[in-house]
């Protein structure tokens, strides 16, 4: 009998390949066997892994009734994904703050609700963990995505400055 | 013979109160010895120094020649400061990205180019650990900021969202 459940969860190593295909293309969907797993994705999930205070997280439809299921890659499918991390730090009464950033929606999936499943599952995530404030920024030129986030409760207070830096790791790549 | 030296560093428990002072009123200047520093800080101090992913930096003069002097509370005067956080990530080539927040200059050293040393120290550090990006925040209303963060090379690309949650830790406070 199958019973579609939406879980979010931490991501294993199986669903590497499926959260890089979110990540390579926003507006269609990518096969996940097509996605090479480089050495330096690699040596970043890890670090995500290992790190108490990043979570890697994904929304997965399991398909099926009780059971973890992670077996053989068989975790369920990856519908959407997004990355927390948690801040200490000295405002906020010494609380920790939640960053959220990469959240991806799969692109045939949209439109029907997942997306606001997904952050308010890890809104409830940082709300359990003691955290005092959620933040994130998002790109000017993307209206409805601005929308989307103040119906969630998000204040759009801050602009959002950027400063690419010319990394030692970018020179390994193609 | 005394040698004005600015030195960027990370912050002590020394220099928790003199933190605190700048994080506690932005238009004028607090005596650190004013500041009670409650568990709750003390709490958030050690969750920093403790996590190889984030620092609280000071901007200090050291006010004299050679040795760090820091016994006996001697770090030198905290001028400024900013807490920065290395964020893993499956972007950018697998490297990671620093976030900065908390940036102060004190009330009466400003616009003397502090924050410009402030800023291109922290952008230093990141870039010497291999980061690909840094990024911050700053409130839409502080558009002398946001002149300072262009002239410094960064980009106002995105828009900055916040949702603030109950936190448990606040509840026990007066």
């Amino acid at each position: 009998m199958t019973v579609p459940v939406l879980l979010l969860r931490p991501a294993t190593r199986a669903d590497l390949p499926a959260v890089l295909a979110l990540l390579a293309d926003e507006e269609r969907v990518v096969d996940p066997a097509t996605i090479r797993v480089g050495a330096e994705y690699e040596r970043a999930f890890a670090a995500i892994e290992a790190d108490p205070r990043n979570e890697l997280l994904v929304l997965v439809n399991e398909g099926h009734e009780g059971g973890e299921g992670n077996e053989d890659g068989d975790g369920g499918t990856v519908l959407g994904c997004l990355q927390a991390t948690y801040i200490p730090g000295l405002g906020k009464g010494g609380a920790e703050r939640a960053l959220i950033e990469a959240v991806r929606i799969r692109a045939d999936r949209r439109g029907g609700g997942l997306g606001r499943t997904l952050l308010e599952q890890a809104v409830a995530r940082a709300r359990a963990r003691g955290c005092a404030l959620v933040q994130l920024t998002s790109d000017k030129r993307r209206e409805d995505a601005h929308r989307f986030y103040e119906r969630l409760g998000f204040v759009r207070s801050h602009d959002g400055f950027k400063l690419a830096l010319q990394s030692p790791f970018t020179t390994d790549e193609p």
